[in-house]
């Protein structure tokens, strides 16, 4: 199976990545993480970016705050799919990422994802993995539908114990 | 190949949607044009996200204004990849459509893009299509290296004639 | 009595909710409390939307955060007046809910409240429920001024303690 | 049937208010129009609320811009439902008559619609006087089909020419 | 001298009022404290304000958060010069209040501080009531003189500290 | 009578002034035009503001626009009242002066209106001067009547256009 | 005299940079000008900020729209300051490019100027190089006069005209 | 060498400073910090302004919040780059001092830092007084490539401790 690479722009971003983890260990999908910085380390972003493709990368995912360059700058040097994680990291709460994460120019599109939201960037990426893997497809209903029936059981209790 | 499958929440919505035909035709990827509400036809909706994967699709592109929740419906009923395109329709510059498609909850990811982009939102759909598609992975590097091209000569007229 | 539905989109809403059911009991309307999620039990949040006028409810409340559209979901399928409660869940403030929630198109109104109000949501559903209700009106009317007055001893104190 | 009241807060607000009175006349729904301003006229304003139940009234829609305190200003006055239209009439697109209507204090609730939806709002208080006229219930549902219909039209027409 | 009205349309507004409080001391202007609020106590708020010019007072300040409509209230029922303090009460920062209470209509001005600025508003009221009272004029000079002796000796204190 | 100072920081903000000039004109208050900019004419800004008590001026309105500094400016120079009035003159629509304009620190406070709100700045500062002047208060609350009957008669004519 | 760099993301960007050539021509700065995209062009881009200080250049102004990277990703590549002038291009009004070009991270500062202010980036890029040339310094100084002296003209000509 | 000066408007504006000390202290360039406010101070504020060139400095560096106004009046007193940083003092997270600072009007540009980023803004100056000073270029160009290592060490220990 093709490799996730969840790149982060700063160590300080490492307790948002690691949401994304754990969701690609329960989906059982090969992955790396580095910590590549747009600005401070641009040679070797774009050296990953770059080779990721035959180094056996189906996506790369990166996080980044503030005025976040990261997934833009891995877009920029590869045709894999980039999602980009806008990261709360500054007093205006993810926004300045967000803008600079989605507001990408013609010819260069990230798939943006919400403030923070690893766990839907990994989910996501095995959601393209699962294009033309049935198997890893029937994983992700699978537990989907855990989800739905976890939701319906609080339904039970919330609803017998609140209404009247 | 696999499909795309381009949904609008409204026949409103049709010129933006016509910037990712534009770009599905040069790539040469099969896609089909519908026009489904999130909130007008729920059922048709539903019923067309639930049966896009066996129905041949790979990635579906939705495209809405507002309160846009269409590209969320699609995700809802369908494992496949969807892709969100924030259409400005109102007076709010499209931030509504944008905070509506891309702050989805846990397990319902929206690969959002920027506000009328349906053209980076096709070039996505083929970038997902392409990571097991060599051929169209060397097609997008090559259109890619055309645009930077381009790019370049911009610069030699634009660099010769205004420096000084 | 018509019932009211206060549905949230998560069991992370119910501190949000709780603050209705007390409103409600206050009027001794009769309610139901659910967790449906319109992305993650699509089918069972539109089964309840659809049946619920039948089912003798007159008010539909939904209340849901992020990229909130379960109040939307809500007033697709059903034609009983749906309130949307915008939740605060990220670090957006509910801005994103707000927005999600109050911007809806054409043909689908939602009668949105401010955000987390759910005691004003559930104070609009007795309104609406007492346009026809006249000894509910007039419940609504006396515990008005018994706010009213209360306000008027706040301001004899305070303004007796601090004026000069 | 209750009469249902449309109130703008300036005659330059009309062109607004129009879309709601279309959609009240499809609906056969009796209805006043007037102009009172919370501010220029805040005695008219709250005789209106005062006396509209008793005056046949339903719900009350209020339709202001800028600091739009001419919902509120009728919620204050009247136990009915006031549904609230923020109007785009600044350089802030109607930003700030949204936050003016939605964010209101406790008890004092107004159901909030889109910026500048009139018809919205006159279809919210045809759903909240259907919540006991089954009448008007069953043809809210059968303009609601209607539009369904057309939604699918138009597919029917974009797919098999877009469609490729 | 005349007097100054502070008046807050909710007794949880007290903490911030009291910062205004505090200087009209300084000031040795008389006031009177007031909790009216512009919805649960129309009639009140408007019969203070409609008597406010004859019973002595020379200025109204009103301090309201959420969807702020208390100094336009006031603003409606008194010809004299109204101040507004935005007040932060809502999880949007006062921004909702601060719109609501800046951007007033044609003809009814309100004098609007910063948001949670009580201080200001009662040191504004203080220049209203100097621009004729040339005593009071001389004692604002007088403190903004010692408040400009306090940052010279912080400057003196800092600069030396810190510089090389 | 006291004169009106108004102040604009670029030539381009006349055409908002002028309301402004309009409205002094209807209540025959004796007024000054003048173009300073804080930043490009600092010295003869300040230099207005330190005499304009003692030449006869009761209150200063600046109109600015972009990182709006003006009225500031002005205020940190006089103890008389000072209106702000935030003009949009960028792709910002006014917000970035508004809050240049409104948030400003303690000790210098700046009474701020609507954006564009140069006849709302020229009432208040009526108002201001009427707190010692009964005859200008009779005049204001007479035109405020007269706009009043405008509304009304604007009611009488579209409720019996429109109602039905 | 060091040279100064002036970089567009696009040649759509051309409009606003014409106003900064026009800035440094008058103060007869030379000056290069480039079209690179940081995501189309990263390499050329790259290399150019590379090589700008051997090269002979003393500041970079870069230009961008949308999700701006342009400054940063030369900020990235030289020890040279750069100046970053974020462009309107797209619905968003510039706050995009705005956010995305001011909040760098640590250790790779852009100097930010306001939203399409490609005159007052080259005149600081202008302030830069004068800090050690007396003689740029003191045209700078003078134009600035002239600039005092026309906007005291207006001053004249439209106090005469308008105060009464 | 040059120094830099460190103003900021209120001494509780200490500890966003300080990070600037540090990194000017790192780089051993001479500075001097000073607590004037544009507000309460202005006339010292314009005479360090006017003489801060003859006095030796090479940059301005200005921190302040809310209406940030002291880097504008800064600029409006000297021919010095000055830099900007916008300080977070309110409820609105500094975006009020972000756009008080940035959006300055034509020919007084403010160099612009992220929200209380004194540590770029030393580092910009520092860059700026490079531009002619190669040891001081190549002591930042050195510091960068530590920062660089930093991260690469990150990546190694992450890398190896997180991918599978």
């Amino acid at each position: 199976m093709k490799k996730v690479a969840l790149i982060m722009g700063s160590d300080s971003d490492l307790p948002v990545i690691e949401k994304g983890i754990k969701v690609l260990k329960e989906y059982a999908i090969p992955f790396e993480v580095h910590v590549y910085s747009a600005h401070r380390t641009p040679v070797q972003a774009k050296e990953f970016a770059e080779s990721a493709r035959e180094n056996g990368f189906g996506v790369i995912i990166a996080a980044a705050g503030k005025a976040a360059h990261l997934a833009g700058a891995m877009a920029a040097n590869t045709t894999l799919p980039v999602i980009g994680i806008p990261v709360k990291a500054t007093v205006l709460d993810g926004m300045d990422a967000l803008l600079s994460t989605v507001q990408m120019p013609k010819g260069m599109p990230v798939a943006t994802v919400a403030i923070d939201a690893a766990d839907n960037a990994a989910l996501l990426a095995a959601q393209i993995l699962a294009v033309t893997d049935s198997r890893l497809a029937a994983l992700i209903a699978e537990k989907r539908e855990a989800a739905a029936r976890e939701v319906l059981k609080k339904n039970d209790e919330i609803s017998s114990k609140y209404s009247q």
